[in-house]
């Protein structure tokens, strides 16, 4: 089997490429472990930023979005009993939308094969070889069968957990990571919603967050043990927990409903460096992870293919390499940013083991602040809605981070 | 011994009280424990937001500071090897100026003194009185007698290790804090200044600062182990460490010079609440404590009197315990603010043990962020050249925080 650009996970990475390069005449292949069905339920982020939806929206996948997707207009910090909202789109001239990730994913499955794209569910990646050939290979196994997938280029977007980050050669890569003391405990809730736009809550007894997954569907987290299970908390107890953190000095208290989902979520910050190796491309999980708070687990993953499909356009185009040979470096930088800010938002707003009085009000003087200044609001929305897709790109400094590498 | 305002602590926080006093016709003592060279020689923090040289100016103490200090329109951080500039004036408007605490002391003396003002050195303050009555008194010993302050109202300006804030009943305040575990190794060299504006470095070695006290005089410190002793350095070892923390890739090197005083200072962060017990108002170093990272000890105590003195001219004038009342609210809401920054830009310029490779990033990216996003550099501008005097002060806001509190 032979492609030219091999895709290893079909995910909202790994399907978002694939429908860039369709619509600059690249054919690719998607290879996705789970079925479409599995894929398609798996609830995910839901917070798109602005750029996000204009890059969906502008290539053809947006429709149902805009329909469907609810555009927020700023979100909401909470702490000290009181709750000060951010106007992300008085600070920054733009909005953010919820709009769940598995829903991008179906959109982008439906468009793919409706366009005679190849996305092969059950198509579990075995391993990545020559990567530093002109013809990389991935060796994949659906139903009983092995098969080799040769392309012109691999891109892992297969997650975390992947097979194509390891494929990287020993010491090829480093890596850079912290694991949270502390989970999400997050809930679905039938019934209407608590409040139009999101509440971000510190409270002394932990981090809590208020969203929507639709006008029906409430979706509820709380920072919890992060070896907790879902199991020991009957519905009472996580209703009294949620009151505590959420309702406030001035009457206003979370709306109950029934809880038709519970779930315990892991947290973690991780990069690798470089993003490539060879004509191997990371993007995505497989490449860096986010906490949650910040809401750029996804928006990170269509940046970078959004640069990966610009330099593997140009390289089909011309010929040239020029971007390809930047990909890490563009990506990163705006990575490390959203890592930034999110390790920022986790840590502003959870309590850390072993922090003492003064920290919590360091906290809340901090909540107290980047409410009540506008440029520290604007710092905050700016992240919030997404700084710039390419953030800084400065064709002269990228040519000077990159001088002595081998390109 | 009899007067109106018994202020105990003759450091800026007092002497600029008893001075904005005497301009509202009100009498006050200060009661200084040291003698006055040794006051005057003791060398602390330098850069003055430009609300405390505004006051200055406006109450006929900045003269000499508007000669001798030296207007500085913006800050460089420094970071992975690179510089960049925070335009401070360009962000904000405004400037600071470094102009030495000990200059501004020397100022205040004379200016008490020539007015005939009642300035007692070597009189130690020994404990507080009656403080919930209508005359607190001051005990305190001069030369070999003990003598007793009688007055309407006393203001501890005695810094941290003061007898004022103990004077508080058991119970009647709360105090939050945390040593830093680090000091800053500071030197005091002759020569040429190796830069115009300061230098914030974060090095992988640590923290390392240059400033100038004069054309002729560097001041540079750099992050140490809290208990090292200056001995151990000789004055190679500390050039060494100069240059491997700060000099950058593009070939400048900190100036050498001949190092005239070296000495290591420890860090921690404090908030005493309330600031204010009966007639007894606590200012300045004896209240709150800030790392030095974000140069705001003495603006914060210069802040504190400014609302007491208004508080106090309100109640000679009027009867009236208004601004008295909410002495304590309205300066903690800028203490707070203020040991935020100072926390923040401790925690984004200093290794920490036990920190691993991916904190150092976020440092860095911190520090790219800041420097490269306007929002995020106009919120460390606006701190640095100093928040409003009083922030964000609303009538209202304080008569709610304040009601049901005994006045």
């Amino acid at each position: 089997m032979r492609t030219m650009v091999g895709i290893v996970g079909g995910g909202p990475a790994g399907l978002l490429l694939s429908h860039l390069l369709h619509l600059q005449g690249i054919d690719s292949v998607v290879l996705e472990a789970r079925g479409r069905e599995e894929l398609e339920a798996e609830i995910r982020a839901g917070v798109l930023e602005h750029g996000t939806t204009e890059l969906l929206v502008e290539t053809g996948v947006g429709d149902r979005m805009r329909k469907e997707g609810a555009v927020h207009h700023g979100v909401n910090l909470q702490f000290d009993g009181r709750r000060e909202r951010i106007d992300l789109e008085g600070l920054t001239g733009k909005t953010i939308t919820l709009y769940g990730q598995h829903e991008v994913v179906k959109d982008l499955i439906r468009t793919r094969l409706d366009a005679g794209g190849e996305v092969l569910f059950r198509a579990k990646g075995l391993g990545l070889q020559d990567l530093e050939s002109e013809e990389p290979k991935v060796r994949f196994v659906k139903g009983d069968e092995e098969y080799e997938l040769r392309c012109d280029f691999v891109v892992g977007t297969d997650g975390f957990h992947g097979v194509s980050r390891e494929a990287f050669p020993e010491g090829a890569r480093a890596e850079y990571g912290r694991r949270y003391p502390f989970g999400w405990f997050g809930i679905l809730v039938e019934g209407p919603p608590s409040t139009e736009e999101l509440i971000y809550a510190l409270h002394e007894r932990g981090f809590a967050l208020v969203s929507t997954r639709s006008p029906e569907i409430q979706r509820l987290y709380f920072q919890c043990d992060p070896d907790d299970d879902a199991s020991n908390w009957s519905d009472d107890r996580i209703w009294t927990e949620m009151h505590a953190r959420l309702d406030t000095d001035d009457g206003w208290t979370v709306n109950e409903g029934k809880i038709i989902q519970k779930n315990v979520v892991q947290m973690r910050s991780f990069v690798c460096e470089p993003m490539r190796h060879g004509r191997l491309f990371l993007a995505g999980d497989a490449a860096h992870i986010v906490p949650p708070t910040g809401a750029k687990g996804m928006n990170l993953a269509v940046a970078d293919v959004r640069v990966l499909s610009r330099g593997l356009a140009e390289f089909y185009r011309s010929g040239s390499t020029g971007v390809l040979d930047n990909y890490s470096e563009i990506c990163l930088k705006r990575v490390w940013k959203a890592s930034r800010f999110s390790w920022w938002m986790t840590s502003m707003l959870h309590r850390f083991d072993g922090d003492n009085a003064f920290q919590y009000r360091m906290q809340v003087a901090e909540l107290d602040y980047v409410t009540g200044s506008r440029a520290a609001a604007t710092s905050l929305a700016e992240n919030y809605v997404g700084l710039p897709m390419e953030w800084r790109e400065d064709p002269e400094a990228i040519a000077r981070t990159t001088e002595g590498m081998d390109a």
